[in-house]
């Protein structure tokens, strides 16, 4: 496994309207892009902090997992993406090790990027996520 | 305020016997650190992934605030901590915007870093720390 860096946080939030202003008047940041990703029934809004993005996630149904998160844990850092050369490697190799999945091949998300979920069983409880670009 | 980058992810785990083989046997990550931490009741494991640290941190008695923070979320990322040039300046400046603090001035923390606290209320639930070196 060749991480080369910090992608992403995916940071559940109950309502964009609310918490975007946080991170830009609280912390300096700047909101560049909003994105819906209908699959996984969230909308997301970015930042950039060094190499590393944060994407806040808000639910947009009751049936979302990020609704579930937010029921169960509160809002919060709901999983980390680490940057790989090719997530199906990155995959692949660990299913080779018998690390267990939730993709077993990569799939399409947002900011163009190829993406897949170990469990979160695999890295002590945090949901991780590896991406290349498409 | 002058975010550079995420210096580190502190994680609550269980057990750092059990947390760092994940690190290091999924993610392919070497912990390069192991430090106790008396005054937060902690004992952390260090990893380094491009710009970012991964702290792990595991309660050393039930009174902690990460046996605490497990109980009642399980485990997961307890805080993010972005790197800044002054951690007193970046208080001050959040003081005078009426951000609820944790922390009015900064503290000794691992790493041979001055450390502080705003409260998760300021920033969408996530409990923000800021740092620079002593």
């Amino acid at each position: 496994m060749n991480i080369t860096h910090i992608e992403h946080l995916g940071i559940a939030v109950k309502s964009l309207e609310t918490a975007i202003p946080d991170y830009e008047n609280v912390l300096g940041m700047n909101c560049y892009n909003i994105e819906e990703v209908a699959d996984q029934k969230v909308r997301t809004a970015f930042f950039k902090v060094g190499q590393t993005k944060i994407e806040l996630l808000e639910p947009t149904c009751p049936e979302s997992t990020i609704a579930k998160f937010i029921e169960n844990k509160g809002e919060g850092v709901h999983h980390i993406t680490f940057a790989v050369p090719d997530t199906n490697e990155a995959l692949h190799e660990l299913e080779e090790k018998e690390v267990r999945l939730i993709d077993k091949t990569a799939r399409h998300g947002a900011e163009h990027l190829m993406i897949g979920f170990a469990h979160p069983k695999a890295t002590g409880g945090v949901l991780t996520e590896f991406c290349c670009p498409e």
